[in-house]
C-alpha cells in the first residue's frame, strides 16, 4: 500500500474571509506546506536552494467543502504519476474522515543553472514509488 | 468577437517570494481580482453580499512563465463555457503581449438561504453569452 | 514570576519575500497566533465569535534580527499594563535565546452588540495578573 | 506647505476577515505600498535591489476605524523627522478627509555589502526635507 506523508496545518485568524470560511489561496498555502514536507522527507531535498528545484507547471484543485478556523485539518500528500521529467502530486486537505479539498499539481525537475527543466535523478524516481497511489497511478 | 475583462494589477512587496517571483499564491489572487471585476462590471453584482452567490466548484491553472515584481500586468477574464448551474470562467495574467499564467474556473450559482446550489438567472445568462469564447465554448 | 504563553510558529513558504526574510507583515501575523492562543489558554475565549470581543487599538514594533524560513522559532506573549477597558500585550519573536522582534499591543475590550468598549471583567483581570511582567508593569 | 505622495489602494477579497473588515496585516501592507511609492517617487530608488536599501527599524500603528472592502482609501505618505542614518516615515490610511490608521515607521539605511547602517546620502535628506511636516518635525 501506498505511503502518505501527512502535514498537520497551523490556521492563522488572516486566513479566514468574510464568507467565514479558509480562503481558497490559503488552501493552495496549505498544499504548499503538504509539498515542503514531502520534499523534505521523502526526496531529502529543500527544493528551495537547491541548484535542482522542483517547480510548478500546472494545478487542478477541486473543492468540496468548506474548511473553518476550527476544524482540525491535515494535507495528504502521495504520488499519482511519475514521468521522466516530472512528477504528479495528489494532495487533499483531510478533516478527520472528510476530504475537503483535492488537488493534483504537476511538479517538474528544473536546473536554475541552465534554467532548464532535466530529468528526475534516478534516486528520486525510487523514492516516489513508494507513495504511488495504484488507483491513479 | 468576444468581448474581455480587462483588470490591471497593483503589485505587493510581499507577493513576491525567495525565487524573485510572485508566488503562486498571489497569481491566485490576481485572478479572484478578475472575477470580483467580471462580477461587477458583467453581471452587476458584488458575489460577496448577496443571496445568490458564486462559489468555486474547481480551478485549473498553468504555468507557463514568472511574474516579476516590475512586470506590468493584467488579468484578461472572459468565458468558455454556460452551463445551467455553472460557468468557467477562462483568465490569464498578461504581460504585454505574453501570456504568463492561465486558468480556467468552474464557478456555481449558489444561494446562501436555502445553502444549495441553483440555475443561473436568465439575466446572466444572456451577460455571459458577449464574453463567450468560441474556440473554447 | 510571571507566566508566558509560548506559541510555536508553522512557517510558509510564502511568508518569506525577495530578501530571503519573513516578510514584516508575517511576522505581524506570528503575533496574532500568540494572542489567539493567549485568549483560548488564558481568558478561555476565542475573542473572535464572542459578543464581548477583544480589539486591537495600537501596535509598537522593534525588529533587530532577521526571520529565516529555516529559524525555529517561537513567539513569546505576556502582559504588561492591565487596565480597566485595555491591556497591553508584551510579544517576543524568540529564535533560541535570541530575540528577533518585539512587540507590545494595546487590546481593548469591545461589545459588538453595542459597538463600544467596555470594562474587562474582574475575572479576566484576575488571570491575566498572573502573566504581569514586573520590569515593565 | 509640506508635500504628500499619495497612493490610492487596490483591495483583494482576502484582505477582509471574518470581522468583515481589513484585517491588520494587510493595513501594514498598505502602508508597504506607500513607503514603495514613496521611495519610488521621491528617492528615485526601489529600495529592493539597490546596494543602498532601505530597512524597517520599528514601527507604531493606531487603528482608529474599521477599513471595508468597499471603502475607497489612499494611502498617504509623508516625514516626520530627517536624522542622519534614518528618517521616520509618517503615514496614514485616508477614507475620504476620515483617517481610518496612522502609522510611523522609522526607516533606516543600510548597505548590504558591509551589512551595516550608513548615513542617508545628503541628496536624499534634501528631497525628503519637501515631504517634512511641521507639526511633528
Amino acid at each position: 500500500m501506498a505511503k502518505q506523508i501527512i502535514t498537520p496545518v497551523q490556521k492563522r485568524f488572516s486566513d479566514v474571509d468574510s464568507f467565514m470560511h479558509v480562503n481558497n489561496i490559503w488552501q493552495q498555502s496549505y498544499f504548499d506546506m503538504g509539498k515542503t514536507a514531502f520534499y523534505t522527507q521523502v526526496l531529502g531535498i529543500t527544493g528551495v536552494f537547491d541548484k535542482l528545484r522542483i517547480i510548478t507547471a500546472s494545478t487542478h484543485t477541486d473543492y468540496y467543502g468548506q474548511v473553518r478556523l476550527t476544524d482540525d485539518i491535515v494535507v495528504v500528500t502521495d504520488v499519482s504519476r511519475i514521468g521522466t521529467k516530472s512528477m504528479t502530486l495528489h494532495q487533499r486537505i483531510m478533516c478527520g474522515e472528510k476530504c475537503l479539498t483535492e488537488s493534483s499539481s504537476v511538479m517538474v525537475a528544473f536546473d536554475f543553472e541552465t534554467q532548464q527543466s532535466v530529468a528526475m535523478p534516478e534516486a528520486w524516481r525510487e523514492k516516489l514509488a513508494d507513495y504511488l497511489i495504484h488507483s491513479e497511478g
